[in-house]
């Protein structure tokens, strides 16, 4: 990085909003994935006309930028690969407006999706995704990767909640996209397109989003059994009965165990392996009515135990152990290679009869939970990651999972993108036209290619 | 078009699926929007490959290829501007697959919506968008489109259904978006690019859509309003109780007139000028509950007569004359000037507004209804032919309309598209940087530029 170009930057933004000091290329080095590479400068720009200098200058240059919401990706989607400039959105961080009238609110980029929820709620809306990461995880960063989370069964991810956005594109032109309108089908939909498209195409620097009335009542139940087909059974009977839960979430024994050991209490009765989330949420009568059918369901595959939250207290801590899982299996120690690989909603018996299977030919530990009704499985390899062999059988199964899951109509990714780690199965799923069409949109947008290079594509 | 162009054609596809009479051509001129343009081949594929090898044949020889649903569109997206080639998919018109377990369904492109509607709740599912087209719109062009329809205020529109497409680019290569699995973040979302896309990116051969569960319970309800504002009034009303309807629809004073003489009774009493039309649907005891608010916001606004469909057959009554809105307005014998125009939900008293202070200036005779509940309403200018200066009125109300429309942070179209109809009117809506990225997107689909030629784009 020439010192012209360093020099550049700053005089554009204000030296204020630059850092090269070793702390913060250190800082800025990774996300969840843990895979640190150095960018060459950091920018913090608080104004989308400064995200437009910064990327006009790198277009110009030709250096790379990679553009940075909280940083809880899983697949390094905001990692700089390729040195470079590391963009970080974390000064524009406010919430613009919450219109009551027009069920909507305007915010920056890095509003935290747990600080919206609750803002919203206090007026009686709802803005539904809830990734597990919803106390950490950056709006922007969420709109990038198009974050799902257990609502999605019935409420959809994020990009069902997006009306419209405001973006600079890696040439530094300022677009909208869609308007604040729940309808609009004037030209292409740009705006979904930049939904989960992890950074590479333009900078998300305002996003409209649609907001939901809150439902009135909410109604969450556990239940616990001895094998986990058995839970698998009550998911099938419950989609079977026609029931729209809120969320329908799947723990495994390991997935369990890890949990148990974490919080330091058991989760389910002796001798049970598996365990089911349900929430279901609207008018009080018909909860009290679908979770009747979810009683139903869930005896007659077999539950050993059935625990309603009888306060909110309960029912957050119940949410709450479900979204420390993945704290928990790190906790254990093993290197934790998480995927969260998707088939169509009736699979997911299949999907889990080939993760045993792989975990018996490889020798390999599986960690298992996740959004069962949507067929979308956070498949968690536990490797110790002192053992060469075992890493390089938990390689070969991983790649086997891949072909399998596609094998099975689904996807080799429902929520954490493809970013770096991810990207050499990207032909397991994608036809060599698919790939190259692809590519020529992000050319469209992207015509030096430095905005995010080196992700999504292998 | 040269004879060796017309020749390659047959001998591709073969004789049987080409024709250039003089029926045919005159048959495929025009669609609802009933200004016609003679095509120079219609073309009646059964097959993707088909539908391939015309592609990469227009391609090779630079000829505009038109592709044709049902014709029902109002914005002339299926009329051939240019000459060329029409290819209509009526060929293509199968249900492949009702998958009750993964809760999806597979269709070629020209099934029609009301077709698929009534296979799928055989079985207990639904397909949610209903264009007033429904009973003869086929599924390709609803894609084509992103048709909406009464039920997008719960439901949203077609875009939220398409799970995956196969499509065939314009230079032949046939593609696959998206999967069967509800969650996919793998590359960009191609699909809902394609979704509205106006067949100007690429041609869509087959459709996978999302189904939900069919609602155990369905309550209609129509209630009358001496003014079009206690009207509006409901809808907010019910808005602000945080009631979520399947659908809340307007019908206004000369839309009502309008429908009274075209289906020979009164729907409102004496006096009345304006009726809501309201639909629950869900859980039996939440229809119950919902109801109870809607009639609430009913009464306190004004009603003057609240009537509830008894029967399924009212309840199919009752919609039948909404959907005849549109063909009430015609039997008029007026030219009806019609528009979709689109606001944020709070603000269709402003557009009200705006719709009768420009029938004021302007001197115009304006019928109006739609989907109050998402800010929707189709506006229909009334204008008769033969009076070329309320015609050139007519014209100057249309620009206003749609620059007030834009004021009000909503967009010129919320449902029928641009077609050629609208494409001078693009650049209200859109700056020239964001027509030249979709520009850019369209010729990475079409480097040639023959798919559509003349549409969207001013």
């Amino acid at each position: 990085m020439s010192a012209r170009f360093r020099e550049s930057i700053a005089a554009a933004v204000g030296a204020g909003q630059v850092r090269d000091d070793e702390e913060a290329l250190t800082a800025y080095a990774a996300d969840a994935l843990g895979q640190p590479h150095r960018p060459d400068l950091v920018v913090l720009p608080d104004s989308t006309a400064a995200v437009a200098a910064v990327a006009r200058l790198c277009t110009e240059h030709r250096v790379p930028l990679v553009v940075r919401g909280a940083g809880t990706g899983y697949t390094g989607g905001a990692v700089p690969t390729r040195g470079g400039v590391v963009l970080s959105l974390e000064r524009m961080n406010r919430i613009l407006e919450i219109d009551e009238l027009n069920l909507l609110a305007v915010v920056q980029p890095h509003v935290i999706n747990g600080d919206l929820q609750r803002a919203v709620e206090r007026v009686g809306l709802f803005y539904p995704p809830d990734p597990a990461s919803l106390e950490t995880s950056s709006i922007g960063g969420n709109v990038a990767e198009c974050a799902g989370g257990p609502r999605a069964f019935k409420y959809g991810t994020t990009k069902r909640y997006v009306l419209a956005l405001e973006a600079v594109l890696p040439t530094g032109e300022v677009v909208r996209t869609g308007s604040k309108a729940v309808k609009n089908v004037v030209g292409y939909d740009l705006t979904q397109l930049l939904v989960g498209s992890e950074g590479t195409l333009a900078i998300i620097t305002e996003v409209t989003l649609r907001l939901l009335p809150k439902p009135p009542a909410r109604m969450t139940l556990s239940a616990a059994f001895e094998e986990v087909r058995q839970a698998v059974d009550a998911v099938t009977a419950l989609i079977a009965r026609r029931v729209v839960p809120a969320a329908i979430e799947l723990v495994d024994a390991d997935s369990l165990r890890a949990v148990e050991s974490y919080v330091g209490r058991a989760m389910v009765p002796a001798g049970s392996t598996a365990m089911v989330i349900v929430e279901c949420d609207g008018m009080r009568s018909s909860v009290d009515e679908e979770m009747r059918l979810v009683v139903e369901a869930c005896r007659e595959a077999g539950a050993t135990e059935l625990r309603r939250a009888a306060s909110d207290a309960e029912r957050d801590e119940l949410w709450g152990v479900r979204r420390q899982l993945s704290l928990a299996l790190r906790a254990t120690g093993l290197l934790k290679i998480n995927h969260d690989v998707v088939v169509p909603r009736g699979r997911v018996p299949q999907l889990l009869d080939t993760v045993a299977d792989l975990a018996r030919a490889y020798r390999l530990r599986v960690a298992s939970f996740g959004h069962a009704g949507d067929g979308n499985i956070h498949v968690n390899l536990m490797v110790d990651r002192t053992d060469d062999d075992e890493l390089r059988r938990a390689r070969q199964a991983e790649r086997e999972l891949f072909e399998r899951v596609v094998a099975l109509e689904g996807s080799i990714s429902g929520e954490h993108g493809i970013g770096f780690a991810k990207a050499p199965y990207l032909p397991i799923e994608l036809a060599p036209e698919e790939i190259a069409l692809m590519k020529r949109v992000k050319a469209a947008f992207d015509p030096a290619g430095i905005l995010n290079p080196g992700k999504i594509f292998p």
